[in-house]
């Protein structure tokens, strides 16, 4: 039934909550965890909350002890405070249970050599009994196909992208971001100190999941530094795999060590990793995050650094394109053929039709023709759109004839239009279309639905010029960098 | 009565529209001028409509001709085209106007060499005449203290910021986004192809304006070269003075010459520019907002490199940490003393008191000596705090104890009140505190509030802390090449 040595961890039947509460808020989010794997849907009958305190919580019946719950109980969650994990392991190992995540915090991640020894100490007693642990220090698992979460809110649909993560705060931040724009997870792990399972062995895992298309990573410390290369390597050959370290300075690495008691390592040793396994490296997480949209739409088929931008206004037209030669992007002029081409339909005054094409292509057939030109001329390899569509023409008419929907349908049905535009636009003309939606139009429910609905239909989305710009470059860098490896896609 | 010789064109006493419209949209933002001004509040007898197909526009009277309106007009805009403006012209002299705004566009920018004589002419008959020409090819002026804008939507109430733009999109994007962040304008002039009165015309009446305080311009030529490096020394000598210059790659110089006619010039002209001038140099639209915000609040007095980060979760403090150290800046440890302080009442578990300090400060109490503690270690040069405050504790009782508000109402004394803690603390120390508003924190009606009401009391407050971090690093380095200019502040 299973096929990697991790994946019953991934897979669980029963999981007990042990030291639940009911406060919501206590020990930053160990209150909700029942919650969130209600809501994501694990089948309530076999979550067991344990709270000598309490008879019921959230409708579950409590129990005093781990022991006391039902069998089998595949994972625990552990939510009481570190002094107390020694009396919780024993108990793990008399109820054989499968894994263990620690949420507890307060171990070697505190610089205290005593409590340091404890987590030595507890991992190896669980090993010894076969018992794999998560943690301690993190927010565990994310996984929508079998109805795990460590937050509400996270989608409930499975997808293709994998995170690991040491840090929970950032692996929220990267799930709720990412998921806002259309990105969706096949299993996520927030994993702490890694004092047993480490980067290298969910590295491990994700490159031999089936689920699992592209790999991203957000990592403070390397310990095993062998065993890291190996993974990442054998992971990034055969799936694109990002990664983001933190703690590459002073500072960030004497955070990471009070945060996940991670030793952070030089900037040259992990960029020479990345280097030499073929992997992405994000230096920020706004670039973890763009890269990960890049990667999972058509933006990784652009070929080439020719760039047409198109959509004005003027002078959003000329600083957008010192943004995009700051990434050592060109912006080819239109050849003359082309620009004759777009004069027919584009008037003069307050234009331009020679890249960046500040046009106004105000209906929809003067926005697929001017898109076909644009998009056929030579030297373009992508099409950057700072709009998805004629103005707000194109998907209302459309959406005035279905009948009978909300104003939220309705937005949902103008992107589901304009984006259909785009997909057949770039079918056609097989050069990529990227879209860049501006300032406030990136965040709220109306910003969302163009991005989801773009998404799904492989078109990237960015808040700005400069970050699509950056990170059409980067991936490219990346293709570069893969000669002699296989091609991904 | 007038100081400057720009001061007429500043401060109309009536206003004609020609060509105005019906329709909002009409021209890009050309159909709204009156309403913007009429909101404004410019008084509604001295503004008069010129269309000889219309009778009355939003309860104005509308005139036939500009020769048929009331005596005196002072300002002209003209929303007419281009073939229509030499007519316009003649009206104007007889007349006798005192300053004419192009909007109109199709000048010397669509690179006709006949539009381009046009335009020249234009200018050489209403120069001859005494009357000034802004534009063609803008927005025009925007002026609270007179009643004009060119858009809807923009502050009543005055400021110390001057702004003057090339671009007109450019400039409502600066005046928007900033008013946001509670900036406030004294005058902002966006001037196109800048055919008569030109950046330097700007610089120096902006200099000698004793509205203005400080002085921000995006601009994308450099028409005059001598008298633009004379004026914005002057100009910079006096006042802060920020500029974003656009079209700096070969591909936003095109864009530049199609947009406003501009020979964009080289980078390195322009960096000398700045550096001898002693003004800043934003590379970046989010520059020269980030750089308004730091200048007109304390962040401007911060002196040295020393950072104290102030907030967590330990992932994003060491990522945190990595991008303040990206821009050279330092976070160094806390002295012990100031640990045995702090960790009086901050609990071991998941916290670092070892700067960057992710604090759990619960209480105001525990806010105020805790900051207190930070501000005053050995080596601290600002406190950049990723919270208002200890969480939504402090103002939230506050605002309670005010009886019957609504729920807007409430967001704004609970801002009022943790804004006042942090100057409190910042008096108490001498130590500047600045702000970073998380991700969506940073938008909506709830962070504007904050923004506001910082701002307003002097607080600077940045979207992320790469952003902050940048800006307090630009600044720093513009005071260090200031050596030998006046102290500004």
């Amino acid at each position: 039934m299973f096929d990697h040595p991790l994946d019953p961890i991934f897979y669980p039947r029963s999981v007990a909550l042990v030291g639940v509460s009911s406060n919501p808020s206590a020990g930053w989010g160990g209150g909700g965890f029942h919650q969130a794997i209600l809501e994501m849907g694990f089948n309530p009958e076999a979550v067991y909350p344990v709270n000598p305190k309490m008879e019921e919580i959230s409708g579950l019946k409590c129990y005093p002890t781990l022991l006391d719950t039902p069998d089998p109980v595949d994972h625990v969650i552990s939510l009481v405070p570190a002094q107390v994990v020694p009396s919780l392991i024993d108990q793990c190992v008399a109820k054989r249970v499968r894994s263990l995540h620690l949420f507890t915090a307060g171990f070697s991640e505190t610089g205290d050599e005593r409590m340091a020894a404890m987590e030595q100490d507890t991992v190896a007693k669980l090993r010894a009994a076969g018992i794999r642990v998560i943690g301690p220090n993190c927010m565990g698992l994310y996984v929508p196909g079998s109805g795990l979460a460590f937050s509400r809110g996270f989608p409930k649909e499975p997808g293709n992208v994998f995170l690991l993560s040491q840090s929970g705060a950032n692996a929220s931040q990267i799930i709720s971001s990412l998921a806002r724009r259309g990105v969706r997870f096949s299993k996520a792990v927030s994993f702490g100190n890694g004092a047993d399972l480490k980067a290298h062995d969910f590295f491990d895992y994700a490159a031999s999941d089936p689920q699992t298309e592209v790999v991203i990573a957000y990592i403070e410390g390397i310990q095993d530094g062998r065993a890291m290369v190996e993974t990442v390597k054998r992971c990034a050959r055969q799936k694109p795999t990002i990664i983001l370290k933190g703690g590459l300075s002073a500072a960030g690495a004497r955070a990471a060590n009070s945060h996940t008691a991670s030793l952070a390592g030089s900037r040259q040793v992990f960029e020479a990793l990345c280097r030499q396994a073929g992997a992405m490296r994000a230096e920020t997480m706004n670039d973890l995050l763009d890269l990960t949209v890049a990667i999972t739409t058509s933006a990784k088929d652009i070929r080439g650094r020719g760039v047409a931008l198109v959509g004005g206004p003027g002078g959003f037209a000329v600083l957008s394109s010192d943004a995009i030669a700051a990434e050592g992007l060109d912006i080819p002029p239109m050849p003359e053929a082309a620009k004759r081409g777009l004069r027919q339909f584009i008037p003069v005054a307050g234009t331009s039709v020679n890249n960046p094409i500040d046009a106004h292509l105000r209906t929809r057939q003067q926005f697929e023709d001017g898109m076909r030109i644009i998009a056929g001329a030579d030297g373009i390899d992508v099409v950057l759109s700072t709009s998805f569509g004629p103005g707000g023409w194109i998907g209302e008419n459309e959406a005035e004839q279905a009948a009978g929907e909300g104003p939220g349908n309705r937005v949902e049905l103008n992107a589901a239009a304009a984006v259909e535009l785009l997909v057949n636009l770039q079918d056609e003309t097989r050069v990529p279309f990227v879209v860049v939606q501006r300032d406030s139009g990136f965040e709220g429910a109306r910003g969302f639905a163009y991005q989801t609905a773009a998404y799904q239909r492989g078109i990237a989305v960015f808040p700005d010029v400069a970050r699509a710009a950056r990170s059409i470059r980067l991936t490219l860098e990346w293709r570069g960098r893969r000669e002699g490896l296989p091609d991904i896609f």
